[in-house]
């Protein structure tokens, strides 16, 4: 065992917690593109943006020269009750596999709704409640951004309607409960409470739905119903300019023992986790004041940025969102049934594709098993049962660390640790048992996903 | 909102984290009456107990003299991935209370196990490691202490076999997996793997099990498996010992703040978290250093304190264990369907016992129903999704925080947060739906329980 100079688990003090956030937008000197209004294929202004967002998040959506944006002092104590998250040095993992890497994680998953989307989930609510709005809308598949919206509101007092996809809401009893404690309304979708799920009710009899129909809903109810908005767990700006928080606490911890890391590694679905968790140290590397190697990872069978194309697309599958520019397997990809929901999102963040394309951060892709086995192992040894996107940041961390030991070289590695499996446990039975199977899409299978991309 | 001097979460440094455990039992006027061989109704010698349990852990057992036990490096290590826990000042509940009561708590529930259980099954695991021992056998109910257990072993590389009751194993596959990710072997009990387990099965063919069951089967493997021991997570004084570590980093919080308890409050369902919790405060009582007001809570339907006999008992329903003085419904009460699956235990830990049968502690018992209510609120504005065992103590603390608000005092309240009921969603479910009932025993009900205690 090296010595122990570094606790075990850095945490801030609550003075030391980040005041503002930060806005990786400003520091970029190539912007990520514009949302567009997909009737008018021009950029979505301030008004159209506010008829589906609240409109303090609209602007937060459309900044991106302000470089900090101060944290509301509700959203501070409500963070204090579940952060500072920690900054973990992974010591029995090192030990386990006898390298002389460093490795770090930020783990984000001591909270309730298990992950970090509660950081958003909290500020999307609190605006909301700012604005004197009655409620918010939206959808979940796996459940966690839907816990952790349902929690926001219950703290703020905001009502909370979600549309969980059908075969999840079956499947997934649990989760849908957690959100009934926190007094969120949690319908099947597709539903009969809209126009959009009769319809699709009718021409698709027995449907088990999908997210981007449980997108159709939450956006029709909130678009007519008075006081209500729709709010988005991923992929958007304002995203990540609430999940910075991830990102400013690791580095604050760090720079609490004066470590520098050489690698910093993030799972990647829609980008909200990863792009929060890089935003202070991409801020210093676009500023040319230090250098850092970023690795985004992405699960095989869902490969957005390495093998994605950049271009204008929907954000959702019914196409009623507005067009963003981004690394996309076009909204007609459907995924194949990979355990990281969270992960199986056709797009990315505009933001992060902008600086992929920028060249400013490298792009993985894993195969499940591989992913699970990495999963398994950091159970073992660090005793937290890491969910199935987050052990995807594992499995190249191990990765790393291993090169580590064949080059002797002594580098530090960050991970973000987004949240845990507990919710998951038939993912690790399918393991267990050996019933796993990894699935990469052909050129061929991807084709009709950019088949679907809209023409610009 | 109040002034907020002191922070939402008190966390001690790891340097601050206590080296050795407390036992109480040293400064314990009155000690607890050791356990009796079931066959001679003699006092279990070292030499007895060392045939089940492992030696290091038969010595404690039955060390009544030692106030303070070295926490071994490996242990402390052991401790540092998951502790310290954090001692919650609960602003929030007292906000929604409009309460003058000052509101903490210590929350275990920051671990993979879901419980404060991983505080003891690593100081077992790592006694049977240090004896040489190959492996060790328990049982489980509702799988927090086997999956803690597992945790414990997997880190040590020790083998553990858990005996699951079948119903358990059938109904919540997911705690199952847990375990199994963790390298444990889990066994549905009964099994045919045992004699004790085909002797079951040829009575009562289609049974769905016993704790009584399991801890049979578990303890015949034990003695009968070359280099394995028998272990248990509560009741036994050792576990009390190890556990002690909550009430210790508990106290170390509070005097950081200079902060006096008047009342502490814990779930009992064993005796293993309300033990650990209070026991330094205790000590402290016993020495006649200060005062405090303990309340131990327990369910309705399963009342050991409040209605129970302080006579000798067995352990176990399959009567095998060594018989212990404590107080009990006796080893033929079957308490019913309760929720609070870790409370369902016929008898209470011999050293809390005695300390209630010297007035040194008050017992109150509590209706699911109203745990559940307070579970709910306590969930919806402190984020943390609490265990129905832990809940317990949430109703009490809930309850005492109002009558200040009566009397208009400002008292301090600790309580035990054991655990989060992640696992636990079906009983949240029952309650959402109107479907939970409230049992308590008649005198009648109680009858065959004190009929089955042994005549000593």
């Amino acid at each position: 065992m090296k010595e122990e100079k570094i606790p075990y688990k850095i945490y801030l003090t609550e003075e030391e917690m980040p005041k503002q956030w930060y806005n990786v937008r400003a520091d970029m000197k190539n912007k990520p593109a514009p949302l567009l209004n997909p009737a008018t294929k021009q950029p979505m202004t301030l008004e159209e943006l506010s008829g589906v967002f609240c409109t303090e998040l609209a602007k937060q959506e459309l900044d991106d020269t302000n470089a900090y944006i101060d944290i509301p002092e509700e959203i501070r104590k409500f963070y204090k009750m579940y952060r500072p998250a920690p900054l973990v040095r992974a010591y029995c993992l090192e030990e386990k596999l006898q390298t002389p890497a460093k490795i770090y994680y930020k783990f984000e998953g001591n909270n309730t709704s298990g992950s970090h989307k509660l950081n958003s989930a909290i500020a999307q609510a609190y605006y909301a409640k700012e604005q004197g709005l009655k409620g918010v809308t939206t959808e979940t598949g796996a459940g966690q951004w839907g816990t952790a919206l349902s929690m926001a509101c219950s703290y703020l007092g905001l009502d909370c309607k979600v549309f969980m996809v059908k075969v999840s809401y079956e499947q997934k009893p649990f989760r849908r409960e957690v959100m009934r404690t926190y007094g969120a309304s949690v319908t099947p979708s597709p539903s009969t409470t809209t126009e959009v799920g009769r319809k699709i009710l009718e021409e698709h009899p027995g449907t088990s739905g999908s997210l981007g129909c449980a997108i159709s809903e939450a956006v029709e109810v909130a678009v007519n119903t008075e006081g209500y908005r729709y709010v988005l767990g991923s992929v958007l700006s304002q995203v990540l300019l609430h999940q910075s928080i991830i990102g400013l606490e690791a580095k604050a911890a760090l720079d609490k023992y004066n470590i520098t890391p050489d690698i910093i590694i993030g799972c990647a679905g829609g980008g909200s986790n990863l792009g929060g968790l890089i935003s202070p140290f991409m801020g210093e590397k676009l500023r040319g004041e230090k250098d850092y190697h970023f690795i985004a990872v992405e699960p095989a069978s869902c490969p957005s940025l390495t093998r994605g194309k950049y271009a204008y697309d929907f954000c959702d599958t019914g196409k009623v969102c507005p067009l963003a520019k981004m690394y996309t397997l076009g909204s007609g990809f459907i995924p194949s049934a990979n355990h990281a929901g969270g992960l199986r999102y056709h797009g990315m963040s505009s933001v992060l594709s902008q600086l992929y394309d920028d060249g400013l951060m490298e792009a993985r892709s894993v195969e499940q098993t591989k992913v699970f086995e990495a999963a398994e192992a950091f159970a073992r040894v660090e005793g937290i049962l890491p969910a199935p996107e987050s052990s995807h940041a594992i499995r190249v961390a191990i990765d790393e660390a291993m090169k580590c030991k064949e080059t002797g070289e002594e580098k530090t590695i960050v991970f973000g640790l987004t949240g845990t499996g507990y919710f998951d446990m038939k993912a690790y039975e399918k393991f267990h048992n050996g019933e796993m199977t990894d699935y990469v899409p052909t050129d061929e299978d991807l084709k009709p996903g950019f088949d679907s991309l809209p023409v610009i």
